[in-house]
């Protein structure tokens, strides 16, 4: 942890600038807090109209304190929260956090104050939290600078759960999901504007606290990649999952973003990708970042994830089994011997293939779940248990059957979870320490998301660390001419179709007869990218009179249009199987983008891509190809050939280095098709932008060209 | 009602036979309710053991009872049951609801003991519910003839919902999840094994129950859709909304049904389009079931689906922005007048653009939500407020939050729906009569729900009330040769290819040159209906050797391949612009089943269509369309012009309307691809299968013979 964050999450004194003697008051709440969690640090209430306040000291000024604090609680407003910024970085106060809103989110004048705020405090190595910021709470050490009313609601308890959040309000809220829930929480902090601290930063520190491990965060932007891989970085190599939201994912909610706290939009699929990349899980709101939380407490890692479901519901059976499907979870095969287990136990009627349906037998007789459960559990087939309970209470043994799961829990090695909605059920169940959700599907996508999570962290460990993306280049971009793309391509590596760029007519016919084969004779000018709009393609051209007037009337198209003419591209007619399509941008927040898909014409209406951050080793780049919706045709069905996937995803490994290689240089490459046969993948059209200061893509007038690769 | 279910809902007396004294056994829970329910009918309790019992006198058997019961509630097992039943039907009974498991579900002796039941029963006219039934309850009238323990879990209270399903503890869970939102319930009926009395039965008598405003269904199995029909046509027609799980939707899931209630399965596609024609919606599970309760009893009608989100967090109103966006719920563009009133009532620095985040000021002003909501409740462009509280309680005025809902509820014509997953906050909304959700998503869930349903409604009330299907045909099918299904498609009207059936090499040239194009040249044999992968298509013949050269070639395939050759197919190559597919077949539940969607060779893998009941009009059809992946394809992209989508319909409608008339004799028209141009839609390729009673398919080797119809 740095020194200016330690001063955030444990400061040895705490100022609170604008201190009040009412608990109940945003001035008052963190000293509260402070004295009721044993904070061990000194407290210095500021306050110029009290001599006391909670029984402590109060004092006039920052200036008046017998030292300068570590840490300074700012709770006044505009330009008192600059003069106490100034004050803060004057005096070497190490971090400050601005608790006030009306700074970045709220116009012109706001936004001034903050940058002031930011200018001062960066001038003096001081750190700031916020403006408009709940504030931070570590219930580790009682350094609770926060002034939730969440902590009244529902009374802390220190734990291995840290929740840091761009918002006060879901921070707040995903603390309280998980004391409800029962689960201990130790950091709560909540970072607003972020004007100077991020949640990637106090991510990145509490990412080394060892008592950590889970961490779960809520971000409306993402500024700085680099640094949340690092503390995911951390996280993994503690074997700490980090589960985040990151909102604004529809246009709509990131205009929402903005206007909350002045997030600047990223692009949602660059999201997705960057977040996989890390092993970082992201779910969709504050409710799901909370919901898994018990199982991932519990240290479980199924071998597979095939389900077992336990119920006194025969209908709740065939639902919680139709909702697995739903998630790709698929029922435990209960072999032979444990279904005779399970038929000694049961009453005659009921179920003994999966899911075991106990029936109201268990009205009469409460050992049942009891009996039921190491029988399943010890079957090699069942990766998890849900015990799913529509109906209990009076007439039930609840107690018993929690006592049963428990022991389940601590002793099969195997997740379970309970699904009952009746509190007077659920409660018992969590008082005895077992994953307990409101109903099935919650636990089925919490069991979906523990295995899946597990997953992508095993598939991302053999991905070599990816470097830090350099900032985002500004300047203007081009485009590049179809030839001079492909001949970028090329010279990277990349394998393109074999053409040649001609000047003559004659030239072209001579390309066409080194081809040998019909070909497709394109005009190439940077100023007419989309070709086919202006009939500058014929395809299938196999006779001297065809190339000739295919030449001649679209060397005469660029002149109607004013375009220059870099020449006519005579290329070969491949002969793939299937038309893929790969790009890959250069995002000025995460770096080379790939995407990696479904081609042809219709690539933009069907969306069937994939996108990961580039570099990507074909091997990732590989599984998200067989995520398609055309993955089973690249396999082969109806009789076709299995096309050669590899070749594709080398050649996508290949563009995604060109990109991250050029820095921003290369601004986007647009690849299709790809013609992908059973054996290779080829460019047969591409097009590059580049930016204005980029000259490698030059095209100058060669003649008779060949292509480096053929296929 | 018809008079044997009003013995079921409305009895004048009911005998328990195995009555308890004690009210937590099975056989003396009903009793206890009806007493404490004021039943106003006669309980004959019937245990040879007891003089009274409850405080009621006991009878020793059915035949010592003064009059024969209305109704029976049969609690002893096993032959006692069969016997039970058999004393009813000779005694006049009028109905028997058969609590006992271990028949029907539970193997072999089982199933002949049901089987009996049935039997004796129908000989009498005795209605019998059951066996393996938790019962029924109608709280309407006090007939408590059930032994759920909900009911003492949570108590009753009479209102507008009937829940009427197969699974006893889906019924108690779901009037459970009702009552626990404060809502009443009148009807909570389990059918069980439904050996006699079914669900859609008991769904059409409380659906004339004039007090009944929605109706929540759960079956396991469907077999008697003519009964459901009718019962959702009376619901529509007063006006009362239909919501139902059928469970068993994924493969383990039917096995799971198959082995509580030995239910069959049904195709689940078909489920989903029988329960959308009758104006039914589908929900996944019992929580589902009862989610959206809340906003269908308050008869909410809403123009559009506009949505605006009030919150005291920032975050919560960009997570719920997203959450809507997922949805296809767009955000209510709020006019700048709504904008301006909501300036002069928010802090500065709140956002007054939809969503409206009030900020934590809502702290120091109560009267925030009070304040906002009728003014976007005002704006023309809002259909739906959604009131997000993710954090609330100690220094909240959380009573008047709601009565300010409560106003808007009761007032703005609009729907609200609150998300508070605290319990302290949620109890004092419900308690106000606002519609109460534990977090946002659930909250859009169920207004999805809402509009989309009553969308639906609208889109079929401009449909023809379907026909009942007649039951299944069982006799064996065959396949018809391409050319016979294309004749016999033909006749029916609809177009197809204009193509010939030839019997000699010179037929064919004959019939090339007739055509006056290229052509294909498809050999036509019952006995190889998938004809590429026997090399019997040659495409795009266009000489006098080609033509010949395919027939001579294909006629001897078949030699080889000892299939009879009805002759060879002469068609016109077509130039459609997109390969798509209709297929209908014979359903043994549903009957006539379309189904209509992109086409080609990958048909099965991309899965990119629609099922629908036939017969169905081309509206309805073309809205199924214009869901599918390809419909902006269709519509025309790139520059491509629309294709005709109406042609498309209209040769949809007329395959349904000829699957549905021959009722079983035709099994299947599989037609593949139909190609669809800008001006018509034409059959390439078709196949059937018919019963082998049928006869009209047959071919008898004419010779040169036209199609009718020419595209």
């Amino acid at each position: 942890m740095s020194d200016t964050l330690s001063a955030l999450l444990a400061p040895r004194s705490v100022a609170i600038v604008g201190a009040s003697d009412n608990i109940h008051k945003i001035g008052g709440r963190p000293i509260h807090y402070m004295k009721a969690m044993g904070y061990a640090g000194t407290i210095y209430p500021v306050n110029p109209q009290r001599e006391t306040l909670q029984g402590l000291r109060a004092y006039p000024s920052l200036d008046a304190l017998p030292q300068a604090p570590e840490l300074a609680v700012i709770v006044v407003g505009g330009d008192a929260a600059v003069q106490a910024v100034a004050d803060c970085a004057r005096l070497g106060v190490g971090a400050a956090i601005v608790i006030a809103s009306g700074f970045g989110e709220a116009g012109e004048n706001g936004r001034r104050q903050q940058d002031d705020m930011v200018r001062i405090a960066r001038g003096a190595g001081l750190r700031i939290v916020g403006p408009n910021s709940q504030g931070l709470a570590n219930f580790g050490n009682g350094a609770i600078a926060s002034f939730s009313t969440m902590f009244i609601e529902i009374p802390p308890k220190d734990g291995p759960v840290a929740v840091v959040s761009q918002s006060g309000g879901t921070a707040a809220l995903v603390y309280g999901l998980l004391r409800h829930q029962g689960i201990g929480v130790r950091h709560v902090h909540a970072t607003g504007n972020q004007a100077d601290v991020t949640v990637s930063e106090l991510a990145l520190a509490v990412a080394h606290d060892p008592d950590i491990r889970l961490l779960l965060l809520y971000l409306e932007t993402l500024t700085d990649p680099a640094v949340l891989a690092e503390a995911a970085a951390v996280a993994r190599a503690r074997g700490v999952p980090v589960v985040a939201v990151k909102s604004g994912r529809s246009q709509a909610g990131a205009r929402a973003a903005a206007s909350h706290t002045g997030a600047m939009a990223n692009e949602d699929r660059a999201v997705d990708a960057f977040l996989a990349r890390h092993g970082i899980w992201r779910v969709d709101d504050a409710h799901a970042l909370a919901r898994c939380a018990p199982l991932y407490l519990r240290g479980w890692q199924p071998e597979g994830r095939r389900l077992v479901v336990v119920s006194n519901s025969g209908a709740s059976c065939v639902m919680a089994t139709d909702s697995a499907d739903a998630l790709g979870i698929g029922m435990a095969p209960l072999a032979p011997p444990t279904q005779s287990a399970l038929a000694g136990k049961l009453p005659g009627f009921a179920a003994t293939a999966n899911p075991v349906d106990v029936t109201a037998a268990l009205l009469t007789n409460s050992g049942l779940f009891g009996d039921v459960l190491p029988i399943v559990g010890a079957d090699p087939a069942a990766d998890f248990v849900l015990l799913d309970i529509p109906v209990a209470g009076m007439g039930y043994d609840v107690p018993r059957f929690a006592r049963d799961a428990a022991q389940f829990a601590d002793t099969a090695g195997k997740p379970i979870a309970v699904a009952a909605w009746q509190e007077s059920v659920a409660g018992v169940f969590r008082a005895a320490g077992v994953p307990t959700f409101f109903h099935a599907a919650d636990a089925l996508a919490a069991f979906h998301q523990l295995t899946a999570h597990q997953q992508l962290l095993r598939d991302i460990a053999g991905e070599t660390a990816m470097p830090t993306s350099a900032p985002a280049a500004t300047v203007p971009a081009r485009t590049l001419s179809e030839a001079a793309s492909l001949a970028r391509l090329a010279k990277a590596g990349v394998p393109v179709v074999e053409h040649y760029l001609c000047q003559t007519a004659e030239e072209a016919v001579a390309a066409w007869q080194r081809i040998g084969a019909p070909v497709a004779v394109k005009a190439s000018s940077p100023a007419v990218p989309h070709k086919s709009e202006h009939g500058l393609v014929a395809l299938n051209c196999n006779s001297r009179d065809a190339i000739v007037a295919a030449f001649t009337q679209q060397t005469q198209t660029l002149d109607t249009l004013h375009a220059p003419c870099e020449g006519v591209i005579v290329a070969r007619m491949t002969r793939g199987q299937r038309e893929c399509m790969v790009g890959a941008h250069w995002d000025p927040t995460f770096g080379a983008v790939l995407l990696i898909g479904d081609g042809g014409k219709y690539v933009e209406t069907l969306r069937d891509t994939a996108v990961l951050l580039a570099p990507a080793s074909p091997a990732t780049i590989e599984r998200a190809v067989r995520r398609l919706r055309i993955a089973p045709i690249l396999d082969g069905v109806r009789g076709d050939p299995p096309l050669d996937i590899a070749a594709l995803c080398t050649l996508a490994t290949q563009v995604g280095q060109l990109v991250y290689a050029a820095q921003g240089g290369i601004r986007s490459v647009d690849l299709n098709p790809v013609m992908l046969g059973v054996s290779g993948a080829v460019v047969v059209d591409g097009l590059m932008e580049v930016a204005e200061t980029d000259f490698l893509g030059e095209c100058h007038g060669v003649g008779l060209r060949p292509s480096p690769t053929t296929w």
